[in-house]
């Protein structure tokens, strides 16, 4: 067989989608499966949404802007103003999920063989996007003992390769909220270095225990070298309606991120249809979802605090918890849970930890588990998984 | 002001996006603009399809799986066996668009740095998506007298970095249908030099003088290095909806297709919704658009035709007329056409040529024209296209 590029056979695959054939042989053998291994809310996406698609009366679905239709952009620039961010039309880009938002940044500031230091571990996906465009991420190292804040210095890990820091804000997978002083940490790093601030704030409203999180576009002193990635899926409940943005004030990534979009010539309009509905969710709605979202929280974190072995992290923002099992390779235990265990009926499937280090071998001993079921599935699932941790020690350990 | 990347800043603008804001100050002045400019269909998406809006129920617009839903994915694959190319499941991945079957194909197949041959002029976002993924766009020469026929000989364009031959066939913005032989000495080419060929056969139906073109996807002595980039856009008058795909035998390809697939998550959801219901377009449907924009086509040649001075190649398929004017910058000629020129409140906007060649400076005096208004008024577009042209000449040449 004639092989491919080296970037497209050395891409990682997904930690999160690869094993999706075993939990499909889980369902085949009539046993329930607990999906807490991606990110898809099962929040109802906001009915003033959906019922925009019934009122759909164009006559052809044709091509839109590049940067986005006038009333879905009209929605952003206001939501961005609310934040405290006054944008300039060609400030902001409308794209295809913040996936496309990742690319065009990543892109954008760039050029191949550049890296980015992005901390460890990470949403997966940065590495998917390094790979395609031939950027190499540096992990920034943290750890669950260290809630995982970041290192007080990371001057050492610049090169003259660096172009660009990448914060993911609250944290995908980790659910941290960095402080004020991390932020202002990395704020310098920049600055000194004279490098890009790639900043994913999609969970921005997903914060538990304070205030929501400052955007990095009320910063000043960087708003030149700042890039925000940002997407309507998890806060909206439309991750398969493929929506989102990038944002500078950077008028060289702009002006590129541009040209990028006007390749792929225009970001979906159904779902630009849809989403542009947000400016009539009223704003009560989130506070239901964040409250929601904090019981599961909890319940996540206070199950797995109770199972001997297990290491955790409280997480204060996203809907994430990664934990440190008391098993070498969770990716076993995972493909365990999905081919050989079953409590009742039903059998719980979290994302192996490992895909989500950049660094060789880290993270082996860890899974992530997305909270987005309701409470009273959660609080099942979780009993499941710990039965099921047991009976895999019990066999494998 | 902080430099961006320098792919991104060397990287192209659309010939066909950049010159939309005296588009738009031509119609704030009151004047009729006729687009040409752009291959936007003015037939209407089938009805069965955005009926299948009205009918979405899901109260979660979620993730489906990163290779498509699979209703559409059934669809796609009785659609290439129809064609006789019967597929395994692994070969076909549902794509954002063509332009996001452009840019896996890309990836998987070329490492940055590497070269990939291309028929000059091209579709103008391969080399937005080559200066994104750090590939080289080597043109290969065409010109009108020819009827932009391919050289008897493209050996000498191979170097040690080329991959990958590209063909888009029939061929936007030429409106070329290659001939069997053309196609069979690529066969050859791509065969002696080891080289991946990548087949664009978005407008494969679109053929005004013969038989359909034959897929690619059915010689059997290049189906281990041949990859398929298709969209439902101009088809079925999608453009808007983003959705396609791409199509390849070769594992290691679909493999890293596979993992870029997973990195953007999946297609979007809605687009799928619609696009699924092309199983009950009746196959009419598509004789009567044929028959439509083959009259279109004969419009546009014969004005044309009719024009002192302009040098023109009847197209065969695709919808689009390369035309070579009596002018030197026709840039300046479209500008003119939207900032100086009506006639009876009306005015035309085609594409400036140069933008389609990857060849420096060559294409200057040519523009693009997309047919894709009714003949009535394509009458009356290509009529203020040649007062204009006259009376530019009068002022400027």
């Amino acid at each position: 067989m004639k092989r491919g590029s080296h970037r497209g056979m050395d891409a990682p695959s997904s930690p999160i989608r690869k094993l999706v054939p075993h939990a499909d042989g889980a369902r085949e053998r009539g046993t329930h499966v607990y999906h807490l291994n991606i990110g898809q809310p099962d929040i109802e996406t906001p009915l003033v949404m959906r019922q925009a698609l019934s009122n759909y009366a164009d006559e052809v679905i044709a091509y839109g802007p590049s940067g986005g239709d006038a009333p879905f952009r009209s929605y952003l620039m206001e939501y961005y103003s609310a934040l405290g961010a006054d944008l300039r039309p060609h400030d902001l880009l409308v794209t295809t999920g913040g996936s496309e938002a990742v690319s065009f940044a990543f892109a954008a500031c760039l050029d191949p063989g550049d890296e980015i230091l992005i901390p460890d571990p990470m949403y997966a996906n940065y590495l998917g996007y390094a790979s395609m465009l031939g950027n190499k991420v540096i992990p920034i190292p943290t750890r669950v003992e260290e809630g995982y804040h970041l290192p007080e210095s990371l001057d050492g890990l610049v090169t003259p390769r660096t172009k660009a820091v990448l914060l993911c804000n609250p944290a995908n997978p980790t659910g941290i909220v960095y402080t004020e002083d991390e932020v202002a940490r990395i704020l310098d790093l920049v600055q000194r270095h004279d490098l890009f601030l790639i900043a994913d704030e999609v969970y921005r409203e997903f914060v538990y225990d304070g205030p929501t999180t400052r955007s990095v576009l009320t910063w000043p002193e960087v708003a030149d070298r700042t890039v925000v990635v940002d997407s309507l899926s998890k806060r909206f409940s439309l991750c398969g309606a493929r929506i989102g943005c990038v944002v500078s004030r950077n008028e060289s990534v702009m002006a590129s991120a541009m040209k990028f979009a006007q390749a792929r010539l225009s970001p979906p309009a159904l779902a630009q249809v849809v989403a542009a509905q947000a400016v009539n969710v009223p704003s009560e709605y989130f506070d239901g979802v964040r409250t929601e979202y904090r019981r599961r929280r909890d319940v996540v974190y206070e199950s797995l605090s109770g199972i001997d072995g297990v290491l955790v992290h409280r997480p204060e923002g996203a809907f994430y918890q990664m934990a440190r099992l008391p098993v070498s390779d969770s990716e076993d235990f995972v493909r365990f849970m999905l081919d050989e265990f079953q409590l009742d009926g039903a059998t719980t499937m979290v994302a192996p930890g490992g895909g989500f280090y950049a660094a060789d071998g880290v993270g082996r001993d860890e899974v992530r588990i997305a909270y987005v079921l309701n409470e009273n599935d959660l609080r099942r699932a979780m009993a499941v998984l710990a039965a099921g941790l047991t009976a895999y020690r019990q066999n494998r350990v």
